[in-house]
């Protein structure tokens, strides 16, 4: 069975023109931008029409307490449905991919086997996940966490938009966008046999080394540790180096060590905040505050790099101005974000590498693990999951330019209906040896 | 002769008291800080303070035209007076002592001689230099510089304050307070013999070698460059270390390779002001802008920094993200400020080391080059000039809790007194041989 990529094409480019179509960067009627936050009356727009399209497949479609949309295609069995995900919502300077790929590619994979009278062994379901982006109430991959058991279901309700208007909450706006559904939101009461999800990667690797698919092992461990150094502030021009205590100096110091420890352990480690006080010319700041950004496949291996980055920090206060007449600045670490590695199942990601060998062949595909937090995060906790990547142009993403060309994504939808089918055929397989 | 330091300290906590206290910071009357900003009703209070009590000493007194008033009390010849000279005002959060100490220990130095009816060769004149702070009206050094003939009168009229009220102009305030005198603002017309200045450290240097007084030989030359780099704002996750260019890195390198070269030429190099942008946890930054402050005490050891830092800075951005498929960040320098090296009169330091000797003796004074501006950094390019420094508990400064002990102050003024009187017979002993 072959995806028809320019129905997929146009589903993509039609709805970013009709529901928040934003952020002009060409000329054409494709190159614009996307705005459509979560439970808007964008996203309610893109909702109504995805409902629209997938019940004239023949799909039944439940809507569950916390916004999410399963859209599912009968099986010969009534198991649990395979499911593909992804959502719908951007953020404020989003671009037509992230996310959206995913669910529309579901949307053609549902097309494709209805064009081909197909009927899968388990069911296969399409999965829109509600807020997605965290950009306008406050938490990524929130309705995917509910669903996971990762957060309550009052907590998700009461979130409260950070963006105009200020004093609407989550429940608030399910109930007027017509989104808040009966059905369950947990994987409990309304479980999946396993879900899958393209999307793009947000990152330059495939695109440096001209690889069509990345087939996902997994996604990284990550942990934000916020860095502050105190010194003394004191006058540039009179004080000589052996009486400073000059926290900037530390802190540039610390963040190429930082930088040493990741490479060296295959990891990364950025920092993307840094303020200083009071910010003068002639004085030399009082507090330097950072964050430190660490990620390493292996939840054993960021723990090294954290270990050793908190050890180099804290000897490089020690020493101070570094002269024979140090006197030691103070360091402060304080753990924001901690989220650990997640490994996919092996079975799905057999599935997806079977699919993308057959699609773009051995040596156009790579194993990767994505730096980016996914609704896969969620799901895998619970359920066989895995996940394709197609390439981002110049590694862009949450931004109108945002950009994957029409042949990346018909490979990756091919690759992602190979894989639904190659996993049922698994699922099948199984079920007939017990 | 001796000087009465009881009555120096008198005049410093009085009049600080009454024109300007501002900041307590301890439980004893002396220990507030003073807010009196340029041509403010604290200004003109402790102007007119002044003013009556160099009249009661028989002084004549002039007010030129930028508001620097002349005290000038009579020696046994014509000549242009020796000069003693300072500044009363102070920054918004300032202490007693800054410019304080230099024009009310020359109010002490006439005293003494009154006290000890000795009439020297020359006249000698205690100078209160209008707007040294630069707090008020934007101009550090103000008018010394137009005396100096560095600055144009009618530029310096037209200031405008940056503090509330934000409409007026140094020459509506002149205006205001009585200070817009008719003498001309001009070394050539208005001249002095020489000029000696004390004042406060504003550095640890003194009170950590424990020494009582630096004798100045000059100031450091200064140069302050805007360092702009520039790299690609890309997501922590997704972006493996090669395919990076972040700046934040780049400028880390950059300030622990300015501190190295500084430090080998015994000079200095400080960043006060880092700016990076968009400034968000898993967020590369796409630019980063730092402030470079170097100095040192000749003028082409400071080129030779300078030179040294672009060189370094730019194959630091060359080299990116420095892996085999590096790219390059860009770099800008813009040079916002330049100050060369002051290099004071020997004849006016040795009056000056002199009278150190025999104050504190050889093992308690110490040569020091000032790492920030004075008044005298004017005179000195018409006159000969010299400065005296006593210690600053902590080297704080522009802070009410700026302190020096009352013995160190005692011997700064003695120091002064000497300082002129040897100058004075220099002078007599000068005119004598031609």
């Amino acid at each position: 069975m072959i995806i028809k990529h320019n129905r997929l094409l146009n589903n993509i480019h039609e709805t970013a023109q009709k529901f928040g179509a934003k952020g002009v960067w060409g000329s054409d009627v494709t190159e614009t931008g996307v705005c459509r936050l979560a439970l808007s009356d964008e996203d309610k727009g893109v909702r109504d029409w995805f409902v629209g399209e997938v019940t004239k497949l023949g799909c039944t479609v439940k809507v569950d307490q916390i916004g999410n949309i399963f859209a599912t295609y009968p099986g010969k069995t009534n198991g649990p449905p395979i499911a593909i995900g992804s959502h719908l919502d951007t953020q404020p300077t989003g671009g037509r991919y992230d996310g959206i790929l995913g669910v529309l590619s579901g949307l053609e994979v549902i097309q494709t086997l209805k064009d081909n009278e197909y009927t899968p062994h388990n069911p296969i379901c399409v999965i829109s996940w509600t807020n997605e982006e965290g950009a306008r109430f406050p938490m990524s991959m929130m309705a995917s966490s509910v669903w996971a058991g990762n957060v309550e279901l009052p907590k998700a309700y009461s979130l409260k938009s950070v963006l105009e208007p200020l004093d609407v909450t989550v429940k608030k706006e399910l109930q007027r966008i017509g989104y808040l559904g009966a059905v369950p939101a947990s994987y409990k009461e309304n479980p999946l046999a396993a879900h899958f999800e393209l999307h793009i990667e947000q990152g330059p690797i495939l695109e440096n080394l001209n690889k069509k698919i990345g087939v996902l092992s997994g996604v990284q461990a990550l942990r934000w540790i916020k860095v502050t150094v105190g010194g003394r502030a004191q006058h540039t021009g009179t004080t000589p180096f052996n009486l400073r205590k000059d926290p900037l100096l530390a802190a540039s110091k610390m963040m190429v060590v930082a930088n040493e420890i990741a490479q060296s352990k295959g990891g990364l480690a950025s920092v993307g905040i840094l303020n200083l006080e009071p910010g003068s010319v002639n004085v030399i700041p009082e507090k330097v505050t950072f964050t430190l950004d660490i990620r390493h496949n292996l939840d054993d291996k960021l723990a090294d790099i954290e270990r050793e980055c908190k050890q180099k920090f804290a000897k490089i206060a020690e020493e101070g101005n570094g002269t024979s007449t140090k006197e030691s600045l103070t360091i402060e670490f304080e753990n924001l974000y901690d989220s650990p590695a997640v490994h996919f199942n092996e079975n799905t990601i057999a599935s997806v590498r079977q699919a993308a060998v057959e699609t773009v062949g051995e040596s156009n595909l790579m194993d990767i693990v994505s730096g980016a937090g996914h609704d896969s995060c969620n799901t895998s906790r619970v359920v066989p999951t895995s996940m394709i990547f197609v390439p981002s142009k110049d590694g862009i993403s949450h931004n109108p330019t945002e950009y994957t060309k029409p042949d990346e994504i018909a490979d990756g939808c091919q690759v992602l209906l190979g894989a639904v089918l190659n996993y049922d055929k698994f699922l099948q397989s199984s079920s007939k040896n017990t």
